[in-house]
């Protein structure tokens, strides 16, 4: 614990004028991630300006980590600002939405142009692109910056994914790369993803890819729980051996450790204590709003996102609760064993296709915006400190490496392999879920998106019949280019209109 | 066909100045959809004043249809104003978006208080809320009004869903009424749906339920198709025969004839010479866009988008066309016929899954909104006119009509009872389909939505342990009230924050 006096030794202390020009960049929100991201600027040797609305926190934080390293405290905006050498570096961590915009209308006026306002909050892209337009024509560079890893993340490391321009990268990178975490190459876990908004996109869809991920291991364990009189501890068993192979990751170990605790207070598995209703914050629903508008289909990340929100619909599934279904007939221990084989293989084949969701959207994203983000560097940085993290990234990385304009993750030699491998196992899985009547939402949405894409004929032709009936929407047909449309009130006649 | 001078009979023809304060209602946007409306005013023996941004089209009708009615046509927006009685009764019939916006800035100078402008375009009900509110300040009433049925619906008898004020559809009622298709008890489809924009909202989700009811359509005559060596003829044959059932629907109807026509040029199958990629309008988006806003899951609705977009992706589909998969071993003909009867099962649990999950978010709609929505009565006015038409519908609105505040429809008596009777069935066939390599993303999300609702605990618990692990995002427990964080990363004691 730093005392104050070892904080005044670093600076002059909250209340007092603060030396112009020294800190080599700046912290406003400090909260607990804006804390952590300033802790682990000064433990890297840099002079961190910080600021707070409420000056309690400026003053804690140098009372309680001042001894960490240089912290630049200042009351006031505009003493933060002063405080700052040129061009300021300002990351702003409050909360989205009109918080962020409150702190860019108090700040703004204070800078001059070169100077960088960096976003490491959860914003939407579009707020980002936004900001960054009418900050880009006062002469500022604004940074959405993705940022994730939690508050453990922020202080030892997290992925950080800049956006903005590449001037103010080139600006910041010396600072990320020393906060950011390390991929086991020794790889810093941050790069410019692109223009404007690209870098709070790329979060928005690392979050929805997290949605996915863990509905899937959601699924596992609510598998394996149900096809057998198992207790979470032994469940807990299987996850750290799949954290042993291809599916290691930070999601699957944390996932052996809840399901291994027991309730302190009742002795149950603390599983069994917790309310089974999931919360959610926006990002996973911006990601699939946003798909939409873009047309890629992210199934797997959408029924993470109606899984959560079923489960706290509390009053419809006390409605629902009497509704028939099978009663799951128990597996002896032989086949658990082989069961929990064919679950391994089915979760790692439907995160291979929620992680081609994603990035087939980060892919959409960037045409349509024209980011040219270089989405084997995004599967870099996603290597370590994000939640996501896991071996498999590296494969992805390898996958977009080998080939930038990789049309999907699926069919990279790795992955289709993989897929080929698993797929006898993912089929048992859906079908004997359907059958038992445990909902696998997720699993069977990643096969169904496989299926359909693998297809040679999908019956959207049949849909295209159908509009042109009863909208006369026209069709195009397989053997010829043009646009037609069948009279088929009367005769069945076709009328063409050759496009 | 009317001549120009039987035209002149009932107006005095365009070009000149009309009659002030004789049309009893207007129409102004006269492409197909705005010239049926007209005529089926007209025909109704309303005086029906016409008007087009390109007067031609407007001549066009007089010329074409002056026979059906009175027509009052004009081609300056001055003199169609003119032409209308108080209070004036404007129907605009454009493209929605900005043309929308265009019209109504036109118009709504020349008009007075307690007139009434009717959109009946397919507007998002945000924008149909943000219009009403600025009109409504100006004293003239803006009913954004959904309107399904198609071209001949609107000729014919469509169904209509108009929001707005309560004032506003007294002094409307007649005329729609008059217009509107009529259900098999004579009762019109329409009714005044709720306030601002009710009407619009309601009619996007009518669209999103008919995207999933024509997912789940299609997906039948794919397992159909590919789990037999049957023509389309046949499987239009099946389609006919579930028509006499309780499937009995305009869309069961139209695939059967479009599932049984040839085409012309090849002698092969119609549906064997489509493109398969299907299209959508908006409302398909919008409608999973605005329910992931409402918290409400459309699971059904949102895997029929993806599964359009899907079909779409051209180029995806053609790199991935070589992942592997099984060949469907095809079943001879004592087991397709017990594979028929499992499909129509299974389709019809997935449809009232699908109307469910529709039902769930106009209730969720009106609740955010204000609105009181009548489900009895929405569902009265699906049963004529409109696409989704179906002696299903009479069914949900006496669920509806029996119990106004009915959480789900799963829970209706007569669909309770049919899930438990299909669900075998059902679950057979989702299961086959997995197997067989088939995609059913529409049967198998309204299955995991069905076993989702009626499990006794979801793995969301999970869900909530892992994010209070990497986000200390806390969780509520299932024995007691109150708040709670566990510290994972020390000795695991738990942090209690009763609330």
């Amino acid at each position: 614990m730093a005392s104050a006096d070892q904080a005044a030794q670093h600076s002059k202390g909250p209340g007092g004028k603060a030396s112009p020009g020294t800190a080599q960049i700046g912290v406003t929100g400090l909260a607990v991630m804006g804390r952590n991201l300033a802790r682990n600027l000064a433990r890297n040797g840099y002079a961190t300006a910080v600021h707070n609305r409420t000056a309690a926190r400026t003053r804690a934080l140098v009372e309680e980590f001042g001894d960490e390293g240089t912290f630049v405290p200042s009351e006031s905006a505009e003493d933060f600002v002063a405080s700052l050498e040129r061009p300021r570096r300002i990351i702003v961590m409050v909360k989205a939405g009109d918080p962020t915009d409150a702190v860019i209308r108090e700040f703004a006026p204070l800078l001059e142009p070169g100077d960088i306002i960096v976003d490491a909050g959860n914003a939407h892209f579009a707020d980002t692109r936004r900001r960054e337009k009418e900050l880009r024509e006062r002469g500022i560079h604004f940074v959405g910056t993705g940022v994730s890893g939690g508050e453990e993340g922020a202080l030892h490391g997290p992925s950080i994914m800049p956006g903005g321009s590449a001037e103010s990268y080139r600006a910041l990178a010396p600072m990320l790369e020393a906060i950011a975490a390390k991929a086991d190459d020794g790889s810093p876990c941050v790069a410019h993803i692109g223009p404007d908004g690209a870098g709070h996109f790329v979060k928005m869809v690392h979050n929805g890819i997290e949605y996915a991920d863990m509905q899937l291991i959601a699924e596992s364990y609510d598998l394996l729980r149900h096809a057998c009189d198992l207790p979470p501890e032994r469940i807990a068993e299987v996850f750290r051996g799949w954290n042993q192979g291809r599916l290691d990751s930070y999601l699957i170990e944390i996932t052996a450790q809840v399901l291994a605790h027991t309730d302190a207070e009742t002795g149950k598995p603390f599983v069994d204590v917790v309310l089974d209703q999931a919360e959610q914050k926006g990002t996973g629903r911006w990601t699939v709003q946003t798909a939409l508008d873009l047309g890629v289909p992210v199934s797997g990340i959408a029924e993470a996102v109606f899984a959560r929100s079923v489960s706290g619909h509390a009053d419809l599934r006390e409605a629902a609760r009497g509704l028939p279904g099978p009663t799951p007939t128990l597996l002896d221990s032989a086949a658990y064993d082989r069961f929990a084989d064919d679950v391994e293989q089915a979760l790692y084949a439907s995160k291979i296709v929620a992680y081609a969701q994603g990035f087939h959207q980060i892919a959409a994203g960037s045409a349509e915006y024209g980011w040219d983000v270089d989405q084997g560097r995004v599967a870099a940085i996603w290597r370590a400190g994000c939640i996501i993290r896991a071996a498999f990234l590296d494969r992805i990385r390898a996958a977009f490496d080998a080939r930038g304009d990789l049309p999907t993750l699926l069919i990279d030699e790795h992955f289709s392999e993989a897929l080929q491998g698993a797929q006898s196992a993912w089929r048992r899985v859906v079908s004997t879920a359907a059958e038992l009547g445990i909902p696998t939402p997720g699993f069977a949405a990643a096969l169904a998106y496989y299926d359909s894409l693998r297809a040679q004929r999908l019956p959207a032709a049949l849909i295209q019949g159908q509009r042109d009936y009863f909208g006369a929407h026209t069709y195009r047909r397989a053997d010829r280019p043009g646009t037609f449309h069948t009279l088929w009130a009367t005769e069945s006649r076709e009328e063409v209109t050759p496009s």
